[in-house]
């Protein structure tokens, strides 16, 4: 009874080549120029057509079977085993990789577009190929020419999954206290002992080899987080012996129950130090925000698979008649999608779902260009802008997602709460997006602390500058008032409450840990407006041209308006609690939260 | 690992007498004049010691385990049973029950506070004897003598449940279109033939015998809402003979899986009428208003159950130092409950909490007031605010307070999401909350159509009178002015309001539904605004009294000052979407949605 998963195409090509031309797009960057419409389409279908008859399918079995941990071997869901033969086999895992040890070296997004269909169709299958890319990006960024010749072409094929080892059970973003060491042995290789936990597909039946990459300290290390140093952790070593990393029991979840979460034990396993040694934190954070952008996409992935879930159950399920009157007289009652109340839900999750899609991939583009391009300064600005954009994507996309996925349930009713729906099983799914690679607050303290004011206010302002020269650009267009209107004015506030948050924490930095978080909503908001009135723009264009399906590029306006008269004024509540400041959190004593 | 419930009887107390003044208050209702402070207070102690003993420590395994369906016999989690039957030995259920069938005559008040802890510690045990007093209400209001003699004893002593038997797979909210039908007999009773879905504690192994009170139709009946008649079918026929009423399955849900959810086929089952035929709906009423403020003890509980175990891990879990430097120097890093993120997530649980315990217990003194007055014009003024009230409590704190489950998880992070820690079991249990008793939609047009616009506002003013009558009682009192000047300028606010929408309404009935789900959140933030406020003010008078311990009249002021800082501000974006009209959702045609 489920809904049945249908890839968005319809709207990944209004993003990919209407709004973002991706076509003249990679023209321009020497390492993707062949990547044509044509080729971006075909990739792009066939990958639907995987996610909507391989991977959705066993969405619901793989929630509901989970995952089975029996004396350090753990098997995955039915038909979890024969989708990731199929997603190898079609060569899904290598169409961004670099070129050289298999990989397509296509560009970027369209991995995120691939990442988005999958994580839709069925997140917790995704996980596993998932976590390589974090492994294959270390292992192609840091990697000696002899760690890549052994690791990465069988990690590009998929033949092998790798994992990133963090988290202590004492240490989730504090990783400055881990533990886990590291001691030279006389071969040059390290014997890794501690033990790390919450590691995605750290144990798992799909792959014939795991790489693990493990965070450690070597016995001179300093403490905090300049003493910390990566390693590569084969479950087999090269020359098919079993090295003593393994498993130690998979968490029981509310969600992604079909990814196993595994505690990992390091038995003095054998590893091989990769980057230089104290600096795995540094070599970490290209990683991280990858990491992050896939994380968005979670986000995405849940209003766009609640959206469809709710839509569907909208048009058919009866209930009540419209305000104003039936509306389908002929029936016991009048669909539910005939409600505003109904509707408003709908229109949150297509907003979030379009508007976060749009995020993502444009997100990404600016990944294509510092891969892609020969020109350093266009490099430099979209490092910047990725640095700005990378944390409000991750929290606020999951956090909207997070929504999104509770209006699915919503519209559902008390179905909504039955498991066979599948609607709660997006929400449980989803909420992981909120903790992991950086839950919602650290994210905003990223964002306020380092991005902004750590700048000075410069990030934003690159980013504010484009908003303004957008404004500008339309600034004549009649139709387009009723958004440059709007998003002029939440540029500047925005502009200014950053500097009243900026004056207020250089008196006391509490300010900006309590103004954080509602500044990262505030951020998201003001920048899903600018990319709604960026997407009417060019709906209104298309309809001017009289190109393409009319009815189409409307509904796109019309969810716009949809965004700035009932979305946007959220930032309103925002402002005024970022307003308030900081001394009604701290003036309570810790002791006095309750008696 | 999961957090250890505790009765928070210090301000169950602080609400009971310092702000209700119970005592006092019930010595002014002949029926209850005998309740004084040492009988409440024994009470409820005896029930905390029950919940905290009994059913905290089966919350948990009853998640895990659910229940079992095998046959039509449903089988309860381990415990449950025994739980049971100490909860009736102990006589709990029939506190509140009207004395002459062994109820014990008590305040519905007491019965809400024994609920509340119940609730929190184990909600799915609590639907069991919840959901007898509906079934116990029913025959109380509307049963004969002689059915008052067959069924009240034993299901007020708990021997027996009950159950209510509404929904039908096509219709939930939409009653009028229920199928199941009631055929008469020779003998005077019925056979009641149809399929009822979604019937928690329909079937079980806790009771002897179940009580379904049933709605089904007359042969002759008119259609729609108007042609519905309620019937009593018991499982078991008082003859002991078995009737052929089974369960045909159980749902397989996101959350309270210790609570039996069940599809119940009626198969020419002998049943009762009650109360007059065709007027089934109207004699639920009474019913429904009481389940609905029993559903908002559900919010109540969630946020005070998740702040529970936040506060307690926010106190132990180190991660990171304090922005201002550290704390614990000593240790390896500082408690997390110093990062001003962390607080306003502890704050929010406990404002919700607090607030709304003070909403239910007020609620339910007019319930008091109505059942044990003579006063003919205070029973009409208590049955007014209460209509107003419970939609308000039954939508806004379910919405809150799984608010604030989510933020329990959130202070837990990635363990918030592991099943042992018992955080991710409030936000699954919670989620029912904003779905049955109708949903939070139903109720908002319940509060918007039904009890402002159709009274002309009536009922919103005789509640903003009351605040109007605390702003200026208070006007002259310097520490309150940070509490009554926000409070004065949002009850008035809230009629201008109230007023643009009904003039736009009576143009175009959807703008009433799509300005209904704002309203009631708007509403729900200034009805808390004022009881805060009150809270704030009964504090501040203990305190200039000298009376209690100034540390928790301190605590709560600061309380007030986070809830009016940090929390009443959202009143802006919900006044300003309510400001922005409904065109913007009714102008996207059904089919635009998605393509």
């Amino acid at each position: 009874m489920a809904f049945q998963y249908k890839a968005p195409l319809r709207d990944m090509q209004f993003v990919m080549h209407d709004v973002l031309g991706l076509e003249q797009f990679y023209a321009g960057l020497p390492k993707f120029s062949d990547t044509n419409r044509e080729l971006i389409d075909s990739i792009v279908e066939a990958g639907a057509q995987f996610c909507e008859g391989e991977l959705a399918p066993i969405n619901r079995s793989g929630d509901e079977e989970g995952c089975h941990f029996d004396n350090g071997v753990v098997t995955t869901p039915k038909g979890f085993k024969e989708a990731y033969a199929k997603y190898v086999e079609l060569g899904f895992g290598s169409l961004a990789a670099e070129e050289g040890h298999g990989g397509q070296g296509l560009p970027p997004t369209i991995g995120i577009a691939m990442s988005e269909m999958m994580g839709t169709a069925n997140w917790s299958f995704g996980m596993y190929p998932g976590l390589s890319h974090g492994a294959i990006n270390t292992v192609e960024a840091h990697g000696t020419p002899e760690q890549k010749e052994t690791y990465l072409t069988k990690l590009v094929s998929g033949e092998w999954t790798g994992t990133m080892c963090l988290t202590e059970s004492h240490a989730g973003s504090d990783l400055g206290t881990i533990r886990t060491k590291a001691e030279p042995n006389a071969d040059g290789s390290y014997s890794v002992t501690g033990t790390k936990i919450f590691i995605s597909a750290g144990e798992h039946d799909l792959s014939e080899n795991i790489v693990h990459i493990v965070l450690a300290r070597l016995p001179d290390a300093p403490k905090g987080t300049k003493g910390i140093s990566l390693f590569i952790v084969p479950k087999f070593m090269p020359d098919g012996s079993r090295n003593t990393v393994a498993c130690g029991s998979i968490e029981h979840k509310m969600g992604i129950k079909a990814s196993a979460t595994c505690v990992m034990n390091f038995d003095g396993a054998k590893g091989f130090l990769i980057g230089p040694p104290n600096r795995g934190l540094n070599c970490m954070f290209t990683f991280m925000n990858v990491a992050r952008i896939g994380t968005a996409v979670q986000g995405l992935a849940a209003a766009e698979g609640s959206f469809q879930g709710a839509l569907e159950y909208a048009r058919d399920r009866l209930a009540m008649r419209a305000l104003t009157g039936p509306v389908a007289p002929e029936k016991e009652a009048d669909p539910i999608i005939v409600h505003p109340a109904v509707r408003q839900m709908l229109l949150t999750q297509k907003a979030f779902a379009e508007g976060g899609r749009l995020l993502c991939y444009w997100l990404s583009t600016q990944t294509d260009l510092l891969n892609g391009s020969d020109d350093e300064a266009a490099k430099k600005q979209a490092d910047e802008l990725m640095s700005f954009l990378t944390p409000i994507a991750k929290a606020f996309l999951t956090e909207t997602g997070y929504e999104a996925a509770n209006h699915g349930v919503q519209v559902y009713g008390g179905h909504g709460f039955v498991r066979e729906w599948g609607m709660e099983q997006i929400v449980r799914d989803t909420r992981i997006a909120l903790l992991y690679e950086g839950t919602t607050e650290i994210q905003a303290l990223d964002l306020l602390g380092r991005k902004v004011l750590q700048t000075q206010g410069a990030m934003l302002r690159n980013f504010t500058k484009i908003v303004h020269k957008f404004c500008e650009a339309n600034k004549d267009n009649a139709d387009m008032a009723q958004f440059i209107e709007p998003l002029a004015a939440v540029n500047k506030e925005w502009g200014d409450l950053t500097m009243k948050i900026g004056m207020k924490a250089m008196q006391n930095p509490n300010e900006a840990g309590a103004a954080a978080v509602d500044y990262m909503m505030y951020s998201g908001y003001a920048t899903l407006a600018y990319l709604w009135a960026w997407m009417a723009q060019v709906a209104q264009a298309k309809i001017a041209s009289g190109e393409g399906d009319a009815a189409f590029y409307q509904a796109k306006i019309k969810t716009a308006q949809f965004y700035f008269q009932k979305l946007l004024p959220r930032t309103k509540s925002h402002a005024a609690v970022i307003e308030n400041g900081g001394d009604v959190l701290m003036q309570m004593e810790a002791e006095a939260f309750a008696f």
